[in-house]
């Protein structure tokens, strides 16, 4: 398998069906360095606009509609000493009326210690003076050409996956795409140092990235985003209210143990019932983004 | 302080302004046996209906309207053999199109072994032949009166807390409602001996405990109820959607935060943004629960 | 069948089995006078405290837990010439983040004249200075003993009624509550003059009313409220989010449509998905309400 | 101002900015024949696929971005002798576990009476013998290419218009598009002979139609479409949950009464609040559609 160095030229805030900008065999890897959020570079100069501007799409020989595309995230390094927060809270995470004395959100730097692997907020805040938080690198938006030949908006996520600001697309983490356009066309983008569950300030710690990620072709239908940690099977939904990327989510979760752990509705609910852990990706953007994951405990053997 | 062992000879199936089964000094130790959910005691008999029959209420001496009722679950000791569930995910958690496919649901057993302190299915299920869950007891449905004199039904739940069917309200866990009426009147039952995120198929495993709980009274105000852990402290919320009750968590903690903490929400949201993390009580009941929970590890020193 | 001028000597902050405030025979007429939703009388003094004080509870001989009470609203009478309402609409009505950007609400007095049947603000406002308004008196509040000995909060409801801020729910209509308690113990009060889909702002004109409504008793099992008008049959669903409440309510139609006009879920589904009328009711309490309604049109001779 | 009669030679799954089909100057009227949603045309040809093939794109000179597009459905003819709906409301619309006894859902012919203006079911339905409805053409899918270069499914809607399948966009009615591309590029499509509030049985009777519209460029910037009717103005929210639509119309609503109504937000609360309308546009699509309608009666002279 070959590694590929891609540096992008052009930048994306739609995932789609566009020109490709990079072709790679199946099983082959990709190092690329990502923007951050608003479409500023390592050195700090703005080469796209936000939202999410996207590294891609990267067209995977062999991958036809129908197929799942397998990301393995490899590795992400952080290529910046800085980031950058919202400093307030979304108006959609508080009760309504507790909005009206929300404080104005702006924009705030923190420090990225490359060496420590840490950062802390740039300018003192009252409280929080030892603040130091480790890195735990994701990546806030990625995903495949989406279906129909739609071209759909990096601020917000669906089947395809997209901008679903979940806490553990991380290194070691492998994802699967359901793909609908030749080739895939795979985009990345919108890397976060670090991110609690929800994203409930709109932003992570937003840097700059070098991605590595192994892009592989597999022959099976999935509807849902699908992946993998070293402990755990995981499913993602994409929708609001968060009730409904809950029900996506456990759906693809039940053809998944139905499909390949040979675990019927019946055994799948007992399963599910009594160890099933679901967590909360982002509760920011248009489509909100709930995992439903199973320790590899349980289905060892299967 | 006393210790009281409390035997009900009347069980609730709301919380509410009832007469008092059981008056206690603040800071009683109360131990106590509780009935599985359907009413059933340890020898099998039934003792009550569902839904949720509860013990209580147990009356504090000292608690005032505006306080905050401390509990403090210091042991649950399974106290039968078997346990029940029902037998696939409810309608509510998978797409509305894939309930047609769902099997009926109907209760049943699970095997619960007191010295391991783990638990089984009964009668093999194709798939499960080898899976065997360690105890994590757990308290379902417990609260205080709610405000106005109301009496609300133990399948649900709201700031006065109820039938949430958290995972993490377990021994060591400290939880504080807020006080309404007179004495608190603090009710409780409902336990299970494990329960997946989400109380997916409509129960964790139900049987009966005997569960110790000191009662303390806090003249501090709150909204929804808080609670603490060896590592973290949350709050929850209780409503639907789900997106409703992560709104109530998450505003309840920013005035923790506050008051307690010294963050103003600026600080708070810092540091939420980057740590919180969110975990799904039931999406099952009448009113879903949502936590908001942070590592005390973000909080020492303030 | 008699007709009673109902008096309250005490008012209701609850819908619950309480001791019942006067026993009246299936079929006969009640005329009392409410108080408006903060509490005061006919006279401008207060006789209760919010939220809601009801009249009642009404005791209806032979009702019986299973039965339905049926409510016909006979007549409502403005028996004040002022109402209230609140100034600004609710934060959970517009986009969060506009809840920033809402004025402070506060409590605004209307004229009602008596003769004219219509209303105006007393204090002018710029761009209303000829708003007047017709009357179109309604019950805010209503409905009978929930289930399980609750007592619910007047400022919500369920299927047994409750806050549910219907527009409809007026002189002309007829609406049926499912029985719970012996005598099904029926309170009323919460009148508005005039009142917009969703009651927006937290209020319609609230003001007193003399009302006349006859209860009877049906042996015949409801799950949500029932409606009649002169034109339109419709079925009640409360709950958040306002889905949940259009599904109530069109699973009770249909259940309808069945029992009584013969029409099996496919030949009510080919007449509701092209007739169908959805009647926002609220969207401000605890639980909204949704109206589910179809014209007799279509119904007749069946 | 020309009236162009527009014969597609290619039709579209999304809604996005495509290449023109036709181009037409500010205030031009266009006539088209639209497919019926699964792609047959007038004659029962497939022409093109699922989801609801839209006619278009339709480039109108002088509409650029922050442009309103205004569109007059002056008139809707139906040109076939039948339509087609499902046959069984949508899993979604119903309480979850009723959706297990939902019998399948098919497709069903409807006969059109093209000179009586009516229809009715063509095989005997047990209960409906005598259901006959008169027309009430509307248009389900139409709009302007979305923001961002986004291409978006015929299935669905958003700020741009899209698949709303609201019963009042019919003719005699007016609507306003905010403008993304150049030249707006208007879609239009999936017209309805008639259909009820919701769509709930997941189509209203689905046939071709001649339609004849006139756009026109405004300069003024909309957030969500406005419209506009013999009696009423109002504004369309597009999303899930049906809340979350709700509110976007009513911020709408708030920005125009404030723009052009000369009401600020206290005053256009008092306003909204005791009569606004809410109407259910549809709650089967992947986004729900919500109207906020306001009698021009109270907009007299402003």
């Amino acid at each position: 398998m070959a590694t590929h160095r891609f540096t992008p030229t052009a930048y994306h805030n739609v995932i789609g069906s566009l020109p490709p900008a990079l072709h790679i065999a199946d099983g082959d890897t990709v190092v690329t360095e990502t923007l951050d959020a608003a479409g500023y570079d390592k050195e700090g100069v703005q080469r796209a606009s936000g939202p999410n501007p996207m590294n891609g799409p990267i067209f995977v020989e062999g991958a036809e509609r129908g197929d799942s595309l397998k990301v393995e995230i490899l590795g992400m390094v952080p290529t910046r000493d800085t980031g950058f927060t919202r400093s307030v809270v979304a108006g959609n995470v508080v009760d309504p009326e507790d909005v009206r004395t929300l404080p104005p959100s702006d924009k705030v730097i923190w420090q990225i210690d490359r060496e420590a692997l840490s950062t802390r907020l740039s300018a003192p805040v009252a409280g929080l003076e030892s603040f130091v938080l480790p890195l735990s690198p994701m990546i806030g938006c990625f995903g495949v050409a989406p279906s129909l030949g739609q071209a759909i908006s990096t601020a917000t996520s669906g089947e395809f996956g997209g901008n679903m600001d979940y806490r553990l697309l991380a290194p070691g983490t492998t994802i699967w795409f359901p793909v609908s356009a030749p080739g895939a066309l795979f985009f990345l983008g919108d890397c976060h140092a670090v991110q609690g569950d929800g994203e409930i300030v709109g932003t992570g710690i937003e840097t700059t990235f070098e991605v590595t990620v192994r892009l592989s072709v597999e022959k099976k239908k999935i509807i849902w985003p699908r992946g993998e940690t070293a402990d755990d099977i995981f499913t993602i939904g994409n929708a609001r209210p968060l009730d409904q990327a809950l029900q996506h989510a456990t759906s693809e979760m039940l053809r998944w143990l139905a499909s390949d752990y040979g675990l019927d509705k019946t055994a799948a609910s007992h399963l599910l019932g009594q160890v099933v852990r679901y967590d909360v990706g982002n509760v920011f953007d248009p489509a909100y983004t709930m995992a439903c994951r199973v320790s590899k405990t349980w289905l060892e053997g299967r």
